[in-house]
């Protein structure tokens, strides 16, 4: 599905905003039931029923969270749609429909424009979700995408960041720090093409890490697996800003303080490969990294036994006394060190 | 509301993401009984009970659809919000809920951003809309907002742009053509300060266009006169682009030509007597200028009597045969004009 193709060059000014917009609804045709109004009016219409309405919007910034040297535009379709759903699916709630708002300048073709959605549409199909809105503009130079997605869930099955309680059990889904590597994978063959361009980038010992990074998967999966095994879990969030920071989320948001141990936090092989490469600790790829989109939650002591030796799932920690401290507990309980959290400062203007 | 004050200068590092994102949720209180769950978790959590959910969003890029020498902040953040909800309007459906998504350059204080927020703030008391999500994003270069307006209705009192149907009147609300006007004010005297910074620009004359310019309102207050007048638009759509697109719209969502009178569009006296100076047609104004965020709806013959005289009305054309041309005629049953809609055209990048 995403491998390149020789792509003719149309200029956005050619085809105009509306014929663009035409262009980019052919590609999509509602599945869901609850979309009665998909594109082509002011707003969408949807019914949930007797559901309630879930919906969340990220913003993604070229030069912030993309860059072109090694963002091929059709995973930056499936990153961003898959990215945004994400959220959706942490409430425990199933993502129906996303809007794709997009400023571009004229730098880019219409044949790139369908390049993103391109990828849009592939999450889009794999995730069954229509696309039923959003808005084109121009800018005055990069692309920004602007994406929100809405979906539903019977009330009682929604999972909230607030519900962990003490001794309840931390876990994680798939594993972690992967995206973070990827991308310094990338940036490093980015910069010795600048330097070499005729550097032929090898990227065999590190597919698994590049794949994390272009091509992020949503864990939708995994609300189907904790419903079969008849675990709910108590609070949860997806891990997009690294664990450290989802962590302390869910600490702030209950008022338990959360422990975890430096030896459970589940790490493919190429992960502590690489990372030892790049001379970095791979629990800090994991703690601060970001991008993984994996599934933090809580679950009860007593759900243990439903997810013990699930190859899904990691239990890497528990909830401890209101108001106490979250720290990382290092290898053989050596010691304690606190987490804490990052986020974006703002760039150079 | 609108005045200006000495602004401290507080940088977006000192404060961090989620030290801003704290900060911008404090101002908001959720007040509608369809908020469950506003700012804070992964996603908001809406209760629509038995009616429909409407969405749509909107992207808004500095140097394309405004700039600074010209736009308060303040003014800024009210006209995204007012722009994005007008859509949900013009379905006849109540605009409940709004995500706001900003990427912004570190040139931009904290106490800026509070006043994009401020805004923002002012016109959701305004329309009694609760900000229940959004992201923020350091940027490259420049600001861009993107937002999200969410609202419901009554699955039966939803208007399309789809239903006009043959011989229904063409009406719109309000007058059109002074946004436009404003702004070339509003572009005028920027230029001439450009070149004189001592310039005192003197707007006495030109109140209600560059009101109508940074300060547009999205007529929700015509559904309610619509709804106390018996009055079910056939199609709806709010004029952001100018009459002409939006008309087009309409005909070709129904199918319908569309014949207009020049001498029935709504003017302002401000509006004709700035056109005259500008040397521009206020007609045209009225068709292509845009932003004036009016709604334009078909009614049905029989309700012509409902809305005869009615201040807020104007009954400018009617629907003509299927597949008929759509025209402007103009004064006096001169001749015959064909509407042609406008959209953008990308950017020098």
């Amino acid at each position: 599905m995403f491998e390149d193709k020789n792509i003719a060059k149309t200029s956005l000014e050619d085809l105009g905003e509306f014929g663009l917009i035409e262009q980019i609804a052919q590609g999509f045709q509602p599945k869901q039931n609850s979309t009665i109004k998909g594109i082509g009016d002011d707003a969408a219409v949807l019914d949930y029923k007797t559901e309630k309405t879930v919906v969340s919007s990220e913003i993604f910034v070229e030069g912030i969270h993309f860059r072109w040297d090694y963002m091929p535009l059709r995973h930056l379709g499936y990153k961003v749609a898959m990215a945004t759903v994400s959220d959706i699916i942490a409430m425990n709630a199933t993502p129906k429909q996303l809007l794709v708002n997009i400023a571009l300048s004229n730098r880019f073709t219409v044949e790139a424009v369908d390049e993103i959605y391109n990828g849009i549409k592939y999450a889009c199909d794999k995730l069954e979700l229509d696309l039923v809105g959003g808005d084109t503009s121009s800018s005055v130079t990069g692309l920004t995408l602007s994406l929100t997605a809405i979906g539903s869930a019977p009330e009682e099955n929604l999972v909230y960041r607030t519900g962990a309680q003490q001794n309840d059990l931390i876990v994680v889904s798939g594993d972690l720090g992967g995206a973070f590597l990827g991308l310094q994978v990338l940036e490093r063959e980015a910069q010795v093409t600048k330097i070499n361009p005729n550097n032929k980038p090898d990227f065999e010992n590190y597919t698994y890490l590049i794949e994390r990074q272009l091509k992020p998967e949503a864990r939708r999966d995994v609300l189907q697996i904790l419903k079969e095994l008849e675990v709910k879990p108590s609070s949860m969030i997806d891990i997009s800003d690294g664990l450290a920071s989802e962590l302390i989320h869910l600490s702030k948001h209950s008022g338990f303080g959360i422990q975890i141990y430096e030896e459970k936090i589940p790490l493919d092989p190429s992960v502590i490969r690489t990372a030892e490469e790049f001379s970095i600790n791979p629990i800090t790829c994991a703690l601060n990294g970001g991008e993984d989109y994996e599934l933090l939650f809580t679950i009860a002591q007593q759900d243990f036994e439903k997810i013990k030796g699930n190859p899904h799932f990691s239990v890497i920690g528990f909830v401890g006394e209101k108001g106490s401290e979250n720290y990382l507990i290092t290898k053989g309980n050596q010691s304690k060190v606190p987490l804490v959290a990052q986020g974006w400062t703002a760039n150079e203007s």
